[in-house]
This record gives C-alpha cells, sequence and structure tokens, in this order.
C-alpha cells in the first residue's frame, strides 16, 4: 500500500496505464544501409496514417466534424511528397536515421511557417510537431498512448498530467489519477475534481512502482493506493464503492434546496470552472453560479493568442447557459510555470513568485484590452463579475481600474454594447493585499479570497512541493486570522466577500467560514451538495462559537483536533 | 547611461573585466591528427603549471603557508602519470580531442575518489574538477580569469558573482561590481555592501553591452554606468569620488558616539556579517555587536560537512573578537537555491518557498544537532544569541527548542561547558509568523525581523527577479503594519525585537522604525556611522509623528514621496 495525497474523492479499481510522457528526444545516428531507413520511414508512415483515421473516424463520433478536421490536416501534411523526400534525401546524403532525418525535415518546415505572417500557417506548425513526432515514435517502434481513444477503463499513472492530456483524454474511459508529484491545489487535483475521477497525487515515484496493466485499487479521499490486492480486499473495496455512490445518489435530494442555515442564513454556493466544458458539471451539481471562471485554457496548448471573437464566444456561452445566475470571470492568471509560445515569458527561479497574472497584463496591455474587451461585450448575455487575479497593492488595482475604463471608453466610440453595471473585485490571495483589505475595499464591488495561494504566500510554502506538504496549513491561525480580517474589512465597506480556494468546500473549514460571515462559496462542483447539506445542518449561532474557539487556540495542530472531534 | 538596481554606494571610475563564468562544457570531437592533440595536451599543462606556480606564490604572500597548500596539491594532480597517460591513450585509441579525453579521464578519477569513504580523498575531486578544467581552458585557448591574482584595478562585469568568486578575488584590485542580474538583496548586493565596493545590479545585459578594457564610470547609490565617458564627464565624478571620500571620512567622528537619539533613546546598531573575514568591517565601523551572523559560509563551496570542530573555531573566533558585544547567530539557512553536494536536496520548482532553512534541520536532524552543539561550545566565549531562520508556525518553534534542548542534554553528560544564558530567538521573515507573532512571543527571548524575505513573501515577490521589481516594496503598507505587529507584540512579551534586513539601514526607514520602537538594527557595517549620525540628530516624539502619517497613508507610492519629502 502506498499512501499519497488525497486530490479527488471516490474509489476506483482498476488496470493501470502507464504514461509515459518525456519529450521526445531524437539522437543524430549514422547509418549504414540506406535502404533501411528508407523502409522504416514509409513503414511508419503508413502506420501513423492508419492510426490517424481510427482517431478521426472516434472524434467525429463522440464530437463531431469540426474536431475531425484536425486530424485531415495531419493526414495532408503526411501526403505532403516534400516531407518524405525532404527525408529520404538526408537519409540518403547524410547518412543519417530515419528518426533524426525526418525530425530535421519537419524543422525546415515548421522554420519556413512561422516565418509567415499568417495565423493559419503558424497555427499548422503546431500540426506538423505533432504529426511528426507521431511518425518519429512509430520508426523508434514507441508506442504512442492516444489518451482520446482508449479501448478499456484504465487508471492514468503520469509523472503530472499535462492541460492538453487532461482535455483530449476519454473521460469515459479513464476512472482514476495517480502522479508522482503534485497537491490538492496542482492542475491535475483540480482537473480530477472537475471531471469527478478519483485521484491520488503526490505518490513520489508512483510511475516507477507500477507497470502498465498492473491492477490497482486507488482511494481518493484517504490518498491511499493498494498494489495487487487480494481477492478478499477487492470485494471490500467493490463494496465501498457501491457504498459511496449510494452517498453520492443521496446527495440528490439537495439539488433545488436552499443554501441556507438551519437558523435561516442563506449563503451562495457556486462552482469553480476552468472551461464551458465544466458547464455540465455545474448543472448536475445545482450550482448557484460560478465563482471563479479561470480563463487560462483559452490562452493555451496553441501558438497564436485567442482572437477576442474566440473569447468573447466562450464566455458568452458560460453566461447564457447560467444565465442568470452570477459568473465571475477572472482575467488572465499566467506566467513563468505556465508558458504561452506566442508570450515570451522568460524562465524563472520562483515562478509562484514571478511575473504572472495582472502583474503580466499590464504591462502587456494590448494583450489585456482584448480579453478585457471580449468580458465586457460577453456581459449583455447574463450576470457577469469582473476579477482581477495577484493584486498585491493599490496601485495595480487602481491601474488595472484604469485600463478596464480605457476599454470602456474604446467601446463606447465604437457603439458597442456591453452591460453598464458589471461588478469589478479582485482576488485576495497575496498577504500584502489581505493585510491592506480596508485599502482595497474602497475601490472593489466585492473580494474572492483565494485561499490555494494566499496559504502558499502566508507560511512561504510551494503548494505543489510535497516535500513540505505539512507546512501548507489551512488551519495555520496566521491564515484564519488574515481570511477574518478580509471579511471583516469588506462588510465594513459594505462589499460582499466570497471564497474560492480550495477550502471553501472543506468540511471542516465550513463552520468557521459561517461563523465568520462569509458569504459567497465557490468550490469544485462536486463538493457544492455535500456543503448544502452540511450547512443545511449548521446554525449560524453554532459556528460562531466555533470561530470563536477556532480562533483562540494556539496552533494548527490544536485546531485541526478541535474541528475534527466536532463532527459537524 | 544605462540604468540598474544600485546595489552598493560608491563611485568607480576604471576599467572592465568581463568574467565569463558560463559552466565549462566539453564535446566530443572525432580527430584525425593523433600526435597534433598530444602536443595540444602537454603545452596546456605546461602552461597550467605555470600559472599556478604563480598563483601560488601570490597566495602563500597575502594569504600564508595554509591557502597556498591547495595550489600544491593542484600541481601534484598535474603531474600524476596517469592523468597524462590515461588522456593520451584516450587520443589514441578513441580518436577524440584532447579536451574530451582528459575530461573523461578526470571522471574516471573523480569516481575512484567519491566512491571512497574517506574525507580527504573527497575533498580531491574538487582539486582535480578545477586543475582540469584549467588544463581545458588552456587547450581550448580560453583565458582563464583568475580573480586571486589580479594585475590592475578592475571593474567586474558578470551575469551574477557565485560565493566562491566574491571569497577568492583580490579584493585590493576589484574596485566594482556590475551584473546582469540581483537585486537589492542578492548575494552580490550584500558581499559589495560587506566588502564595501560600489555595485550596480540588475543591468539586464551588461555583460553584452561590454567589453574587457573598456572604461567606465558606477554610480553605486544612483544605479548608474556610464560607458566611454567623456573627459569632462571622468572629471566631475573623480571630483564626486573625491567628495564621497571626504564625507565618509567625517563620518570617522561617529565612531565611539552613543547611537542614541537627541531625546536619550538608546537603541543598538549592529552588523550582519557572512564569515569571521567580515570581522574587520565591524570592528572599523564600530558596530555594537552582530545582529546577524549567517553560517552558510562553513557549508558551502565544499564537499563535505564542515564537522563541529570547524564551525566551532569560526563561531568562537567572532566571539571573542567582538566580546563583550552581542553576537546573534543564525542556524543554518540553506535549501534548493544553495546547494550542497553533500546534502542531496533535489532541485525545486520555487526554492524560495520550498525545503529550506528550518525545514531542512528539523528533518536532517544530526546534521542540525552538529551545528547547534558547535555554537553552544562556542557560547562560554563571549555574549552569544541563537535564531532560528524561516519559522512559520509554532509547532516548528516548538520542535527546534526541543532539538535545542536535546543538545544540551547530550553536553551536559558529555561534560561540556556552555552558558546558561543564551538566548534563544527567531527570524520573523514568513507572514504566518508575524500574524501570529503573539503567540510566537511566549516561546522566545527576542524577535529579528527579517525583512528581505518578509517583503518578498508578503508582496509575493521574487526579491531578485529584476522583472518585478517595482512590486518588492518596502514601503507597501502591508509590510509596515506587518513590522509595527511584530514590534508591538515582542514588546507586549516582554522581549526585544530586532531588524536585520536590508531595510534597517535605510535612511527614510530609520525614522519610521525609531517611532515603532524597534530595539536593535542590524546592516551591513558600511551603513552604521551614517545610521548613527542620523539617529542623533532625530527624537523619538518626531520619529512617532512620522509613524502616525505613514500609517495613515494609502499607498507606497504616497509613503515614499512622504518620507522623501522630509529630508530627514
Amino acid at each position: 500500500m502506498l499512501q499519497g495525497i488525497g486530490a479527488s474523492p471516490g474509489l476506483a479499481l482498476g488496470k493501470v496505464l502507464i504514461l509515459d510522457n518525456e519529450p521526445l528526444t531524437v539522437e543524430k545516428q549514422t547509418i549504414e544501409d540506406i535502404e533501411v531507413e528508407e523502409q522504416k520511414l514509409l513503414k511508419a508512415v503508413a502506420t501513423s496514417k492508419e492510426e490517424i483515421e481510427k482517431i478521426k473516424e472516434k472524434a467525429h463520433v463522440e464530437f463531431g466534424a469540426k474536431k475531425a478536421e484536425i486530424f485531415d490536416a495531419h493526414l495532408m501534411i503526411l501526403e505532403d511528397p516534400e516531407l518524405i523526400s525532404g527525408t529520404t534525401n538526408k537519409i540518403k546524403q547524410d547518412r543519417v536515421d530515419a528518426a533524426y532525418g525526418l525530425r530535421r525535415t519537419a524543422e525546415e518546415f515548421i522554420n519556413i511557417f512561422e516565418a509567415m505572417d499568417n495565423e493559419y500557417m503558424r497555427e499548422r506548425v503546431a500540426d506538423i510537431r505533432d504529426v511528426t513526432d507521431r511518425v518519429i515514435r512509430n520508426i523508434k517502434g514507441v508506442k504512442t498512448v492516444d489518451l482520446s481513444v482508449l479501448e478499456e477503463e484504465v487508471i492514468l499513472v503520469a509523472h503530472d498530467l499535462t492541460p492538453s492530456e487532461t482535455a483530449t483524454m476519454d473521460k469515459e474511459r479513464v476512472i482514476g489519477f495517480l502522479t508522482n508529484i503534485g497537491g490538492k491545489t496542482s492542475h491535475t487535483a483540480i482537473m480530477a475534481r472537475s471531471l469527478e475521477i478519483p485521484a491520488v497525487v503526490g505518490l513520489v515515484d508512483i510511475t516507477e512502482n507500477l507497470k502498465t496493466d498492473d491492477f490497482v485499487i486507488l482511494d481518493g479521499e484517504g490518498g491511499k493506493v493498494i498494489l495487487n490486492p487480494t481477492e478478499e480486499i477487492v470485494k471490500l473495496y467493490q463494496q465501498k464503492k457501491n457504498a459511496y455512490k449510494e452517498e453520492r445518489k443521496a446527495l440528490e435530494k439537495m439539488k433545488g434546496k436552499e443554501s441556507v442555515t438551519k437558523d435561516g442564513q442563506r449563503v451562495q454556493l457556486a462552482g469553480n470552472i476552468g472551461t464551458p466544458n465544466d458547464l455540465a458539471g455545474l448543472q448536475e451539481n445545482d450550482a448557484e453560479g460560478v465563482g471563479l471562471f479561470r480563463t487560462e485554457f483559452l490562452y493555451m496548448n496553441r501558438d497564436t493568442m485567442p482572437s477576442e471573437e474566440e473569447q468573447f464566444q466562450a464566455y458568452k456561452k458560460v453566461l447564457e447557459t447560467m444565465n442568470p445566475k452570477p459568473i465571475v470571470i477572472r482575467t488572465l492568471d499566467i506566467g513563468g510555470d505556465k508558458n504561452l509560445s506566442y508570450l515570451k515569458i522568460d524562465k524563472e527561479m520562483n515562478p509562484f513568485l514571478g511575473y504572472r497574472a495582472i502583474r503580466l497584463c499590464l504591462v502587456e496591455q494590448e494583450f489585456f484590452k482584448t480579453q478585457l474587451r471580449a468580458i465586457l461585450r460577453a456581459s449583455v448575455y447574463g450576470n457577469l463579475k469582473i476579477m482581477f487575479p495577484m493584486i498585491s497593492s493599490i496601485e495595480e488595482l487602481l491601474q488595472a481600474k484604469e485600463v478596464l475604463n480605457q476599454v470602456k471608453g474604446d467601446l463606447d466610440q465604437e457603439g458597442m454594447k456591453y452591460a453598464s453595471d458589471v461588478e469589478v473585485g479582485i482576488m485576495i490571495e497575496v498577504p500584502s493585499a489581505a493585510i491592506i483589505s480596508d485599502l482595497l475595499a474602497k475601490h472593489v464591488d466585492f473580494f474572492s479570497i483565494g485561499t490555494n495561494d494566499l496559504i502558499q504566500y502566508t507560511c512561504a510554502v510551494d503548494r505543489l512541493n510535497e516535500k513540505i506538504h505539512h507546512l501548507y496549513q489551512p488551519f495555520n491561525p496566521a491564515v484564519l486570522r488574515l481570511i477574518k480580517t478580509v471579511i471583516d474589512n469588506g462588510h465594513k465597506a459594505g462589499i460582499w466577500v466570497g471564497m474560492c480556494g480550495e477550502i471553501a468546500g472543506d468540511k471542516r473549514m465550513i463552520p468557521i467560514l459561517i461563523g465568520m460571515g462569509l458569504d459567497k462559496f465557490s468550490m469544485s462542483p462536486i463538493s457544492i451538495l455535500p456543503a448544502r447539506k452540511q450547512m443545511r445542518e449548521l446554525s449560524v449561532a453554532e459556528c460562531e462559537k466555533v470561530t470563536e474557539k477556532v480562533l483562540s487556540l494556539g496552533s494548527a495542530e490544536e485546531i485541526k483536533l478541535y474541528l475534527e472531534s466536532l463532527r459537524i
């Protein structure tokens, strides 16, 4: 049995699929037999075409014609005679192996396309990389694991999962995630909860401890992985899994009910989402809005910036679907650890303390303005609020608001419509912002406490570093005091205060947050119904007592023990 | 003219020496003429021997026989026939170039030495690396810049300076530093102030804008670099430099005077030091103690852990020299960005938020205990205080104190003496520690506010990242509020509160710190006499007014403007 960090609740029993997602390196080899290499190339091209045809059909059935078109582009590239002749020439003249010859030829193509000042051509670069990598894998006999066309149910095991992997995977057949790195707030963890797939992360070297087709049991709540379980254990966990299912089913009764304490205090229970694809999860879990709509998905895994129109359509879709429920759109939070090829972001020593989010947007203003235009234009289709991330000073907030006003002015001049009453708020996730929340409150309509980062910075602990995971402490009295400060300062200034960090859905934290008077909770959709059930059994009066007691305790350890002893 | 970040005050006019301190890479080349490569090797070995002889003589004169011995070891390695024959064999048999052959042979030697369980042999590994790198440079015709044997005065220009470079450089002939990266609190900046060498850092690409022997003017206060100045400008800066010298001379009068405000409030003005070599600077600047003795120097640039005895001697020397002035020794603050070959520290994504300092010491307890033993044993030679870095929770503090008590118990059992009244304190540099300083104060004898890190975490800004330097804001109201909280909480608990971050010596900050009641200031020794002069012209009453006003202002910008308008 291995112990990791429970990242998404639920149980899974099944076969492992190890995902070897190291970048594909090709080293030049001098060859003897030209013909052998040529044959290798042609055979690999043929195999690749067959694979692509198969994926294309599947994509057509499952996602429609639009998605299938990508694979037509891939096939067209493989049919380009110059790609093949360029490679065979290198094999003959330079006596290099087929993989290296193809990689060099692909690079020549890419250089030409990149030089063209044409969005369409530049987009083809990603296709060339994708498809020639597939051929090179076939040359080398490395199996391309295509997550979008799985044959059977699997538990994915990887060093970590990238956003493109979680986006393209076959969500019906992936029944669990296990990763070496990460914590409760890493991308993989957030995605697992959003997809409602059980997951354990931070397992250090799980990719080495397992091999493809091993049978394991995964306990996403307890963070446990059981290797090669006995039949008895399998039976036990099968029962547990059924019980968990029953429990989730029982929560169905919470749908349509009010999120209200038993003494009548109404709060709002919203969801955090990453893409319009998450709308289904929101609706299934009866979310009362979106407390955090991350917009990074629009910008990542592509070679050009998303156009204003593309962004507008994505925002509009979420607004229309959820109307009249409120949607808080967070402006771009990107930086050194999330790279965009079309925005030159230098590698940084400490990306979490680096050039990112609002810091980057205030420098790359044209970029920022395009997003704000798209958001404002979408505002007429529902109940939209704008939120700036990573504010650490008054100066940054005033600058961001100034840019927003400029964009409004531009839209006015162009006669474009936008809602006149869009609320503007900020994430409180940097300690300085929490400490001066009295000053910041004068300039905004709401606060949303981003506890993932707030805890990280307050305790100076990288939330993804499993080595110091024990110091990432939501219950550190310093964190609780900051949260209370922010709520109190917000209320004094007459604005509402929400929370969109992971702990907003933590059952031990909910009584404290109610006791402190938090107005809006935003969490992974999967946590909404359990939270509603819990709240309806609490009273504000008892929560206030709990909060008072907690704030009188001297350490995270004592606080945790006390809260767990409550069993509320 | 180029604008960077002024890191150490003073002016320098002189010739540039570009330091190319990129790691030396050697790529395998297939060769035709064996004899040519053999000749290259032998010639490079001969040249290297001559160079080493020269350095050895210089080291003997300037640092004594002990230091010169290292170079004897280097010569002995070059005289090892197996090193030469191993290399020529590779040239002949594998037809590789001389540089590659030597690198491979050196690696074979290193593997053998590393396998031996013998401290002496393991120490030889560094020597083999050093000396074979020198020969490889000579093979390649790359000039080895030996900073310890400079022929003339130079202004060093580098991407950044490593601790080993600043430690071995010829401090008489290096008259300035210019670096691409870094901020006011980077290693290079701290070293420059400690050596009283003017420096400008964060110049982005100064290594590309200058070449060796260019003449420049460096203004360490204003952060300016003037390339190829006219004669007139040179004359002007020569005058300024003389005026600066006069001003420093005038400060001599402050020596022996009390650090006291004009209305009679005594404070303590101590120095921050990195090694016992900094004692001269402390004494010259009439420091009233050491508020921060960093102990990392003992651990870095070596292949084995320093023994208890070696540490004991270093601590004892500082204590004896400064007796009876107080010396605050900070236990090891090391982690992912400062690598120790004998402690396996994984590379981290965000080392400033990582496994470091007390976090590492509480895991590597034997390692930690050795340091605590050495510190306690030294305590009988002067006025010693122990300080733990990076405390973020009560739990860590209690654990660290528990380890200290275990070590005391061990020493008692062994009949070893230590002072019974050693004060134990903590750095307040993590926001959570500042916020719960009321709770922490119950368990310590003093606080020392480490503003370099406290600002970094509070504002979520890597203090070495020049791209977001404008957000690293000592005057952010959040930072000032935290400092006040810590001082107030310390005083309420009846303990003293010091500050050892760079802003303790900032003339704009000093009135505020006096107004808040800070008890002890610790700074770069060069700042002590100016600070004393300033304090003697201030009264607590007026400082309290300044503080009150500053705390009522809403932004860093307003606060800075107000303080600069005061001209006190």
